[in-house]
């Protein structure tokens, strides 16, 4: 997949503005868009959406995806071996008996 | 992954948590904290980034990541499927030799 | 205001690094750690904030101020002036009648 | 400026809607079209945006500065306090002598 985009962009010449800066904001533009879809909705409505909400979001989470993909490739960065280490130290960092709890419990411990 | 994921949330009573707005919300807080690293920066020297500013980006799209797989499996959306489409939908939308040029007319064209 | 951060960032030389571009990149960096304060509480808790998260909130949107304030003078706009030409522009679009509704038709509407 | 935006938002009903999580979101939102504006632009670009782009931007400053005046606003915290608060605060943190540098050293200085 990152081979193929890669390539995408090389054939278009858009490698040329495909900086890790600029691909940071491409993708926080579209997370952007993203929250919007469920901005005024309801955690239950956001969890029930119709179908045009289920498009938009498909469409922003696809988006979301490749600007991910060209960002580790430009940076030479493993995005498997990322996520991996990564739940392993979510693991270490949130035993499961002392991570139970209320929102504000979760998010203090969160953020 | 996401089995992974969505089982990691579960043995912490964390899914009430994550309703699809709330991921929305956590996944753009991860893409802003990505930008914070790159905001003060050139692009050439995003694109060369020295080891302390490499493990924080290396954290941030491995955050992303995770919070992109968990909407995905919540809203029970395939993100392989979406991103095949998306990328079919680029490859007609942004035609090879249309499609170069300077950032300008590139930025016209995507926004 | 807008004379106080200019000083401040000059002094600082801190001018070059104020480009819109990073100023922009510095905002939706402020405006994503403001949503994270906000994604695991639910809308009531986000109304009835503790004294921790007030004070988190209240020096988040400060910094948003502060580069909202910044980016408008370095490109010599009136944020006064757009303020009050939106508020002039959503009155015509919303009209009041009309607009009244549920967060799915607001939602639409807004989007 | 918050009246009329109460007023504005009380008539429509769409106080409901206005919860400081959401608004928070409807911020990082519009934060997020910003930043697409300027995403494939050069720092030099940014600085000398055509009319098109300018009024992008004019627009999309207004409508941060809205959604965080009804954020003030609804959580009753004095944006000027906190604007001015921070400013002092910065002036602190940020002694003149040392805080000029680069973008690097400004960077981690700031992050």
């Amino acid at each position: 997949l990152q081979d193929q985009l890669r390539e995408f962009a090389k054939v278009r010449e858009w490698e040329q503005f495909h900086s890790p800066k600029n691909l940071a904001m491409a993708l926080v533009g579209e997370a952007g868009e993203l929250v919007e879809i469920f901005q005024w909705l309801n955690e239950a409505q956001s969890r029930d959406l119709d179908d045009q909400e289920r498009a938009r979001v498909t469409e922003e989470i696809a988006d979301i995806q490749i600007y991910l993909l060209r960002l580790a490739d430009v940076l030479h960065i493993s995005l498997a071996s990322a996520v991996t280490d990564k739940i392993a130290e979510n693991d270490r960092k949130y035993p499961v008996e002392e991570s139970k709890g209320n929102a504000r419990k979760y998010s203090r411990r969160k953020s």
